[in-house]
């Protein structure tokens, strides 16, 4: 009867220092806890879960082609695990998510994932929409947008800080950063530089996400 | 601040029943809703919600080119609209969820969309994957598996009540039905039914969504 | 790992339609419920759950001081039960939801209670009071203020619809009515209710819930 | 549309560390917060909101006679606030829930109370039943058992670890502690402490609250 939850939520709502609470409360009852996180994402130094409060703690990384299931498997059978965390979850691939999912299904083991619900063109992630499709529980952790209300987008702005409406999924190096809007702020951000885009006769491959978004009345 | 909400469930939780309550709150106090379904769910007749518990309404039918946001927007100007309900929400177009987003988002019209998560392949659905992404409210409504757990996923099976594992997201027509089962039990079934598909020789395009699912102990 | 479910809502929400929903997915899996209401509730006949949406079910009555766990164990024992659903469950007494937790955690039955949180004072009922301490999940269920906003709180009101702020938690006969109001307008109407009281020298033992109310600024 | 939440849960489970966490993210998008925590709760300083995690803030303290209003308005008057946060909330009075209430509801400004939901005897904490009562989202923070479970409960223990079945509310210094525990877990110890201080004959004013506990089988 063991769980596979997701937690999701925009940039900076406090996913891993949710995750290093959530792993605390654990290991101070004497559990054994697992911790994972994304090989890309070196922000905090290689595996490693840093959060902004100033928490972090040393994670196993995974890449696309991690087996998570054998390799929890095999600490599993060293030292029984109690719960297994994930940060970054938003960039498992389907089939790790899969194999999370068996974890709690098969071998009774709680999954605790945390991460991005969407990409900067409101589109879900791989791992994101796996866990969508597939966990127990969807569980929100709040940001807040700079209008005051729960920010639930993330707009990717450049270095001058106007939002960016094409490119990768995930950008690696370069100037670009995110921020956490509420959908109304960041739809209207989104489609202001699609139109920019589309004056200056800027090639891009993705569909424009907003397009609908003319306005009607 | 009106929200976009995502019922979601798996067959036979009781989604046409929570909407046609909800439906039913909002007009006893005097206010105006508008009702849509897909229209290629047409168990019920052409443009109605029918419960399996005995309740039924008329509604509106969208089709995958229908414009949300002009039709409903065109009612509301006739007589101001207090909440727009959706049935069936799973066949949404990514375009038409992007509409109804601003219908809370612009015209503070509260939105509450009613649907399946996945498909008898585990795979979101184009209107659930985009609602799951945008929504301002994930919202569970529970199916019980046969097990006793909750059920989570619609399992097809044929007229013998066989797993079926490959085939079109949506049926019409045939004999074939949907099981709501929890995800141990459908990946069970659906495993074996992959795999008697392999044995078998028979061809099929899609991925098998279980393949990971092999023992590893 | 059954639980005990609190479904909480405001008058109106639909409790007693999704209670009956939840029971008819669970007998339409060939799996046996049963189910409990009020004693004193006896707006639609004796031992009967209706629901104004037109939906309706015979139910077994509890008082104050019926023993649920000895009664249903009785009936467990002669066809083992997979559900037990209990209406106007605001009017369980503190043991009788003690009773009803040991369903589930000893006996693994899973329990879904319905019942308002609050009374026409704002003040929790016994059995809502035990409920919100001890359940393992708290879902409200969704109620629409006159505003188009959450309803929340149930203001008693006389044969004029002018606002009641004193008189026992449950009134049986009578011409008081209740309406569902958000907690802003509830107390805004109690307020001046208790205003008028106040001014007429009326005497009411109850502390004025509201009395804090007055304007600051 | 601001509101007032209560985030629930027993012992250990990370409501200060989530408090602080909310509290990081208004201010780091340049927003104003007020911080709370209660008088008597000294554990980590005077003013001081602390968590086991490692995390802390200074905050204002509230007793039972604290106007929270005022206190508050005088405040947003200098420098308006864009959220108030609670810690320790379950020793707010039912007044000063409602003068949280109606921070948000009369002055748009979102109330974040954190506390326990019950004491060691199951009994609500008075600003917890008010929470329960009035707070337009109720949220559970979870903590875990020794089982594994999830832990709602609060057992408290004396200085060999033996729980205790009475005494005031709040131990302030003496050798108590807690232990948080799964209902199943909290009821069998309470229980067991209740039976041998019967059989000690030792005099005790609260009504057992597990009395109806026997075994009925």
């Amino acid at each position: 009867m063991a769980k596979l939850y997701f937690y999701y939520a925009a940039m900076n709502a406090g996913k891993s220092t949710t995750l290093l609470q959530a792993d605390f409360n654990y290991r101070e009852r004497g559990m054994n806890t697992m911790l994972w996180t994304a090989a890309l994402d070196d922000r905090m130094g290689e595996g490693t879960i840093g959060s902004r409060i100033g928490l972090d703690a040393t994670a196993h990384k995974f890449e696309d082609d991690t087996d998570l299931l054998s390799a929890v498997m095999a600490q599993h059978d060293e030292q029984p695990l109690d719960c297994v965390l994930v940060d970054e979850a938003q960039f498992l691939t389907e089939e790790q998510v899969i194999q999370l999912s068996r974890l709690a299904d098969e071998f009774h083991i709680p999954v605790l994932c945390y991460g991005l619900r969407t990409d900067f063109q409101a589109k879900l992630f791989p791992g994101s929409a796996t866990l969508l499709a597939l966990a127990d529980a969807l569980v929100e952790l709040k940001a807040v947008c700079e209008c005051g209300r729960k920010a639930t987008m993330n707009l990717r702005v450049d270095g001058e800080g106007k939002a960016v409406a094409a490119g990768a999924q995930t950008e690696i190096g370069g100037n670009d950063r995110y921020v956490a809007l509420c959908r109304r702020h960041f739809f209207a951000r989104l489609r202001a530089a699609e139109e920019e885009m589309a004056r200056s006769g800027e090639d891009h491959a993705s569909q424009p996400m907003a397009e609908t978004a003319g306005d009607v009345r």
